[in-house]
């Protein structure tokens, strides 16, 4: 946690005041190990960085005066869109995606997406959220990225995807027919990354369709939580 | 999986045949589901990638006729420091570096690595071995990275690093003082890549005295098994 996110229900009567409870408490006393006077980094959620001077600090609640004074990092420009991954690994990659600034994140099935992971309880909106505040508080971040779920792939590509990727580059992730993924994009992006296993031949056409150039990283097959953050690194400027 | 990397215990006194027992076999049988007939991807440990025929399957073994005739990807041209990261993602960090081509990973001490992390069981051989392999097979690769274990920072880099890294480019991500972290290097480099918390000055002290320059990936912070990734698909070309 190298911020804390700020939320409405933190605020006491006075804005400028806060009171944490819960996991940001616990991480303030045991890894902080933060007392009164200590300064921390505290961002508000969708709005401004700045930081909280730790007013009193007791077993339960701590109270500190903040001041909000700083911009969050760009965003990325970018549409991620993913085969749903397995369970195991869905919440690392929300938060290395929500880490590295991406706002809006898909994730779409695909026939290589086991049926049962659409299942999982990782997929509650209470788990989604909690994905993306440790993303954000990773990345010192304060804007909350969206989350669509897509359970249906040919009707979300032939009736909504040209929509929603209106006026980007549209790439896909897939290591066959592709040329090297670019470095450096300057435009607004829209990223399709397959299942493990990949599209099948079938997927690849139809996002072709729609206007979407399959782009290779090489030879090696990376898992998915590395290859989110290789694409993205290549594609867009520091 | 993505191949099947063979050792030369599992070559029967025919060259050209293997059995596979264990885990190996656990896979082949529970998410290849092959019979006999498939052929399977297949690289023999610092040797050739090619293909296997099963020609036979039971509940406890299988045995391939394997033809052995193409080349792993090219390795990046890299040293890899790494202060010890904890051992919850210590071996996500060795599969993530081994499949993207690291050939010599070191793990080094840091103030900010803490003391208990050194005798985490992952450090065993054993295990460092698996996660090697594990990273291997993801990325269709054979060479077996090195990994050498560095417990004390100030002889290591006072003594040792001039000479391990002598004629490559040295680079340490690290966000102060810095330059943003190049493209497409050409050339083989060394990069260090501090614990969470960063170096404390007098370790980056130590490390611009033998010649290291900082790079910054910009203002976000990364997990370091994001930040691997990422840095390591700016710096080398595809």
């Amino acid at each position: 946690m190298n911020l804390i996110l700020l939320f409405d229900d933190d605020f006491t009567d006075d804005p400028k005041r806060v009171r944490l409870t819960g996991r940001r408490l616990r991480h303030v006393q045991d890894i902080h190990r933060a007392a009164v006077g200590s300064t921390l980094a505290v961002g508000c959620v969708n709005g401004a960085l700045g930081t909280g001077d730790i007013l009193s600090i007791e077993k339960n609640v701590l109270e500190m005066a903040v001041t909000l004074d700083d911009s969050p990092p760009p965003p990325l420009p970018l549409t991620l869109i993913l085969a749903l991954p397995r369970p195991k690994v869905l919440n690392r990659v929300i938060i290395a995606a929500t880490s590295m600034g991406v706002k809006r994140l898909v994730l779409l099935n695909a026939v290589r997406v086991e049926k049962s992971f659409w299942q999982s309880p990782r997929l509650s909106d209470e788990n989604l959220l909690a994905q993306r505040v440790l993303g954000l508080e990773q990345a010192k971040d304060t804007r909350m990225p969206e989350i669509l779920l897509k359970k249906r792939f040919k009707p979300f590509v032939e009736d909504e995807l040209t929509a929603l990727t209106a006026g980007t580059l549209k790439l896909a992730a897939h290591p066959y027919d592709a040329v090297p993924c670019p470095v450096n994009v300057a435009a607004p992006t829209t990223l399709v990354v397959g299942p493990e296993g990949g599209f099948i031949p079938y997927e690849m056409e139809k996002l072709k369709e729609v206007g979407f150039q399959a782009v290779s990283m090489g030879a090696r097959i990376l898992r998915v939580e590395s290859a989110i953050p290789a694409l993205l690194s290549r594609l867009f400027p520091l």
